[in-house]
């Protein structure tokens, strides 16, 4: 992963603004802590509401977190007057999640004008709490497509 | 996709019984529809606490969708003993999902003892209500783990 | 998937020359069967160059194959002036590849501007011949890309 | 990742003679450059007998190595009486393969006593060739499988 510089000045607020607009996240506990061009971290919360049938986090939810650090990762990179949309996404299981808190990151490995390729990790902290564990990764391809100058996430 | 017998004869009372423990299920307000072995039909309803920045079904959520119908149609088949466990998946994403209904499809390509295949399908009616339109694929490899003979879904 | 009608009237010839063009079809000993919009036959057979240590086909070269069938798949159904190339490809494993032929079938689930989205599958008959033996699935995206005019494949 | 210890004292050897068994490698001008713990280097020369359409080294061709990478990586970490077997991998393609020689490298991101995670990267170096270029990249999962203790690569 080489340096990268944003096209748009305005990233942050734009991704900012766009992740706000994800109901999902909220409602599955999952939050921004900080980003960079190119660069996300995020965290997801374990809820008794979100789990499967052995009591670990569902690889579903732990993916809506993974697919989002990807698609803001690459959002942060575009041009102001695109969105961007996964085109798909592969989530591979190292280790169930036991763990109350997840840290998940999101990184650009390629930025196109018109398909970008992230990749994600979660990791939660070992019994030690000194090492992180990898527990799930995410590759993704993601489109970019034009939007209207007056539209705003969340409409 | 040849036809498949389930090794459990008790395979519906053990699949519902798992489903039912799937928390994150009802939280996305997914349910199972109908379950026969290695076939599994569910409906997502769409929820405005669960959309993306553009207001259509985040990604993340039907792929919880596709993942517990890969899931829950390996599980149709396994044995009695054995629980299953997603070791990677893949999801496409054909068109977003704007409908207030979609119905999920689950089917074993390959069903084996220690690994199987699945895919599912996400579709939704078009606006003629006449024909299904694929909104999203998922084709997945799950793991076969022994569990406790004292085990059960929730625990 | 629903009936597809070719943009390109032309589209036999079109996809004939651009598998013709493929060194790596011939190389690898994997030809064409037949040709129908949106769909595509071929055969890979079994060359002991091209095997990995325990005796079966490489998975790379039942990839190629299956890469090949989605991609003229999808360029059975492009505009004249498009070319195709994958975005990313999935190749899922069900059973070691042991025949002497392999069949491929590859089909285009949805045909798009953009982006196109194929799967194809890997056949080999079963020991009394009777029924086909799944032995590897993929699901791949493809970028419909532009090219000049007087563009000739393999140039 | 974190610092990986080989099982097998004698992982070099092991590698090393099945990487010699794979008649595909040198069919395909693939050699193998170097082999650590769980790390492992190749160079993919460009042959013309190995193209697509438009002339790049074919993606299947790319993948081969690819996969190629991820196995051997997975095999130095693994039993001495186990071999490994691809359940799936994915593959990402970044830009068109132009080079006459392209880097490979493999890593495992997680080792398991029945299915390890690897990834791998292809590279090749720019124009002015200071910096690599990343052409492809790769996740997969692998399945280790026990084989006789009088088994050799090849046989």
């Amino acid at each position: 992963m080489t340096a990268q510089n944003p096209i748009d000045p305005d990233y942050q607020a734009r991704v900012r603004t766009s992740f706000a607009a994800q109901t999902a996240m909220s409602s599955m506990q999952i939050s921004l802590l900080s980003l960079a061009p190119g660069h996300i971290l995020m965290r997801l919360n374990r809820s008794p509401n979100f789990l499967q049938q052995q009591g670990f986090i569902h690889g579903g939810v732990i993916t809506s977190a993974l697919d989002s650090a990807c698609g803001f990762a690459a959002l942060s990179l575009s041009a102001k007057s695109t969105e961007v949309l996964s085109i798909e996404f592969k989530t591979s299981f190292m280790a169930p999640a036991r763990s109350e808190e997840i840290i998940i990151e999101g990184v650009v490995l390629k930025s196109g004008r018109r398909v970008s390729f992230c990749e994600s990790k979660a990791y939660e902290a070992n019994e030690e709490g000194e090492e992180r564990r990898l527990i799930a990764a995410m590759t993704s391809s993601l489109a970019h497509v034009e939007v209207p100058p007056d539209w705003k996430p969340g409409g």
